[in-house]
């Protein structure tokens, strides 16, 4: 087995290195260094990244790019880019970037590229046709709606992208996602739409995800009971297993493939972005994968010091493995953007969030921080109070673009405005000599100022990164996908844990599929721990005395 | 001064008692006590609250308890529900419970219950007028729509309930919550509204908040093209500056008034709600403050030990100060409970996200952990493998509702048995044995069990707490806000912080209103630190690029 992380020299070094400049303020690093942000950004089609504002100085990166070369990282690329079976649990290469991939990829004798091609012409030929109107509903008319019914991987990519680009869908179907098995989701859906007018698309890798063929089964009887026989002529899926979808009803040229070698979340490339083709246009489908491919290409060609995943990838080592932080927020200040963070938490905490290396030893180290957050400026009046004077310091990754696509005044500049600010704010604060001098200039009375200058003095030293986009489009949002993929491979790499299994889904799914007929056969329990025989007894007894009250 | 809290002798009895039982397991403590559920669980008013799956014996609980009347608990208790003014550096009492108490309320010779009955009153006939078409649009139509403008405190609290009991909405407008400056938000919303039949209410305390003012002019302009001089007829305001309300050009019966005495994050039985009356009816609202109420007066006359507020606010404090957990999951098994997370993030976050003590020391404790979560069971195909198998050891709050409101077969067992049986797996997880045996269950090969193995242990002893509604209705959804609110108060206390302010927003805003007009020149800027620069900069270049390229 190889040498725990903590024992490679530059580990050491860092932690070395970070006893010695703890104490350094982002304020004195700014002083000191008028170059600091030349220095510490990066650019690359129609983004910038600046990372001067972490806690990090030349020698710092100097570190950590010697840590990268320590763990092979530049071999482990070439391994995952040549199709090579690095998910070793699962024995299977990770191809999410031949799903974009510009140049063929052999892998095992089959080619990949043209397996992708295929499916991806027939995905073009079928959103065309729904779109044109060529492809109609059983009663001849356009389709006027899309629902798409998935769950983790097979949801938030699709649903981020849909969101995300509204302002390129000026005609085609309108876009609706169903995930969660609760029948208040779908039910509400379905509400709003006519089953003569709406296409389902049922998207699950195994087709076999409990929580979507609960809601595949309600859509389809939901069409039965207006479209009779014709209803399978409004069902569409996207899945590795075409004998399932058409057992359970899919025409057979609805059926889009997806494989094997790409894990749910790293999927939006693929068939799983049917709703994308769909609602805004394959082309717009085809720029986003252009715009994932060109930072691909850059994540495969730019030394480790000028790559802008490698780059952000370190620096949350950094701040996870020496600086301690536990979480990491994602602060779009963008609202189309809304989707981003909760797509990026099943992408980093699904990839990362394990404790056995891939060798099968435990890990001696932090992995995956949490990810959370929200569209700004709406956080601001929310959580920003802890992330400004909370005892926890907590990194942000702040995106925002440059552009806006609307024309109302004043709006983006406000928007902007604050998203400069709050990332000066967190990283300068705001000392008690500054912070008297302020309420001074209020004309608050001393005593008053006395009393409150502990409540008003930021520590600030605060880290973040700040991703600013010439403007939202398919393609800047297909690089910032990517980007954050490969990101999260190089920390998977560093942390030395499989980034394209998931393992710790399965333990929950056993016991649920245990439990669930124990509350359809509504006898008491008693075969789990206490807590949890409680809870099921409590639940059959009111569901129980609710029925006998009805009857 | 009072001494640290870590110096109190209850605080260094829990570090002791944490190091000496750190090595206990749930199975263990399961294992023991057949009485564990009934021991550790408490009901109230339609909710069971079971936190026997927390890492806690008979006397952590003991313990906490003492904590808790070292800290006087009680008598901060009773303060604050008497109107002292707690929120000393603003120097204000904290009157939230006023907004729902059913006893009157006298405070510093002010009969605070008239006036707030006086409002509720008022809102009741404006949102019943509306409701029966008795108030109409300019055009004598029935108002089909209402948009709320407002953020943080003026937002969240009205989305989560009008989204929650949506059931409930069988008549009324339609309401829609814009709180984003970024024009995409208010854009998209008024893009699918007539403005002949909808309503704007501005919710903001101040009638100064920058985006709400943003977004209350964009909508005026809005109306204004259509309605002309009538559009004041569709604007009303919630505020506690009735002046600045008139001034912006809304009518003076529009403008309902609430109080400096309560914060935004506790303001959703105030005026605040008026989105809830409007589209769910007054008698829901009523029924909503009737929920907190009863939850209010749990909180005030049970007994520590028996409090489901002060029992949950211990256990965090167990949570966070002796286990060292730096952020907390919120999962409700609910897709009508989505914007919770949400909700809790402000109020808890923003409430305890700071390091002054009440009396401007330097607290030598942690505070308000990371408050994060969706609806499940989304989570599960998202970050749940991080919860099971990561490095962070993150205590959940797991909710749900016995019985729900729609009709549609199997998807409510689907959801409850995924509701157990993730609570169960994080309790006990799966040692190497059971792992083993499942896989050989399976038949794999030994050489793969032996591969696989380590991937496929779970630690379990991760902590869980459950919360089970017999079903969400307002009564329901009010007591879970008050219980979270209360639990919150509960947890200032033992920190030590003021839970009433947030002076950690000030400095943000005051730096965006520097930046706004750098923005609006147009000249590049040097006096901030080199990355603020760097980016305001890289903005304005490409801005006037692009406006050269489109003149």
């Amino acid at each position: 087995m190889p040498p725990a992380r903590s024992a490679l020299p530059a580990w050491q070094k860092l932690a070395e290195h970070q006893r010695a400049q703890s104490r350094v303020h982002l304020r004195e690093l700014f002083g000191r260094d008028p170059g600091r942000f030349g220095k510490f950004s990066l650019a690359h089609d129609g983004m910038l990244l600046d990372y001067s504002k972490q806690r990090v100085t030349e020698e710092t990166m100097r570190l950590l790019a010697e840590l990268a070369r320590e763990c092979d990282l530049e071999s482990w690329r070439s391994r995952m880019l040549a199709g090579e079976r690095i998910n070793q649990t699962e024995d299977r290469p990770a191809l999410h970037v031949a799903l974009r991939a510009a140049t063929p990829l052999r892998v095992e004798k089959r080619d990949i590229t043209r397996e992708v091609a295929a499916v991806l012409a027939d995905m073009g030929r079928f959103a065309r046709g729904v779109r044109t109107g060529r492809i109609r509903s059983a009663s001849a008319r356009a389709f006027t709606d899309v629902v798409n019914l998935g769950i983790g991987g097979s949801d938030l990519g699709p649903r981020l992208a849909c969101d995300a680009l509204r302002h390129f869908a000026k005609s085609g179907p309108r876009a609706h996602f169903v995930s969660n098995v609760d029948g208040a989701a779908i039910a509400d859906t379905l509400d709003r739409l006519a089953p003569a007018t709406t296409l389902v698309v049922i998207s699950s890798k195994t087709f076999g995800t409990q929580e979507t063929l609960a809601n595949a089964a309600t859509a389809r009887a939901w069409l039965e009971k207006k479209l009779k026989s014709k209803a399978a002529h409004h069902l569409c899926a996207v899945t590795a297993n075409p004998e399932r979808a058409a057992a359970f009803g899919v025409p057979a040229d609805r059926v889009f493939r997806t494989w094997d070698w790409v894990g749910g979340r790293y999927s939006l490339c693929s068939a799983v972005g049917l709703p994308v083709a769909l609602a805004l246009g394959m082309e717009r489908f085809d720029a986003l994968r252009a715009g994932a491919r060109a930072m691909d290409e850059h994540f495969a060609r730019a030394p480790l010091e000028k790559n802008l995943p490698v780059t952000m990838g370190l620096l949350d080592i950094w701040n996870v493995n020496f600086l301690g932080c536990s979480s990491r927020a994602v602060l779009p200040y963008d609202e189309r953007l809304r989707w981003l963070p909760a797509y990026l938490q099943q992408l980093e905490m699904e990839s990362c969030g394990k404790s056995a290396t891939r060798e099968g030893a435990r890990a001696g180290h932090a992995t995956a921080p949490i990810t959370w957050g929200s569209a700004g400026t709406d956080g601001q009046h929310a959580y920003f109070q802890l992330l400004h004077q909370g005892t926890h310091v907590v990194p942000a990754d702040f995106i925002a673009c440059c552009r806006p696509h609307h024309r109302l005044r004043g709006h983006h500049e406000a928007l902007l405005s604050n998203f400069f600010a709050q990332t000066e704010a967190l990283a300068l604060g705001m000392n008690a000599e500054e912070a008297a001098a302020a309420m001074r200039a209020q004309r608050l009375p001393e005593s008053t100022i006395a009393r409150l200058l502990p409540h008003r003095v930021f520590d600030g030293n605060r880290p973040s990164t700040s991703i600013l986009l010439d403007q939202l489009t398919p393609r800047t949002l297909g690089a910032l996908i990517a980007l954050y993929e490969h990101k999260v491979f190089v920390q998977s790499v560093i942390w030395d844990v499989n980034a394209f299994d998931q393992w710790g889904v399965e333990l929950g799914k056993s016991l649920a599929g245990r439990i669930l007929p124990e509350l359809e056969g509504r006898a008491p329990v008693a075969g789990h721990d206490g807590s949890t025989n409680g809870l099921i007894n409590h639940t059959l007894r009111l569901q129980s005395t609710n029925r006998r009250r009805k009857s």
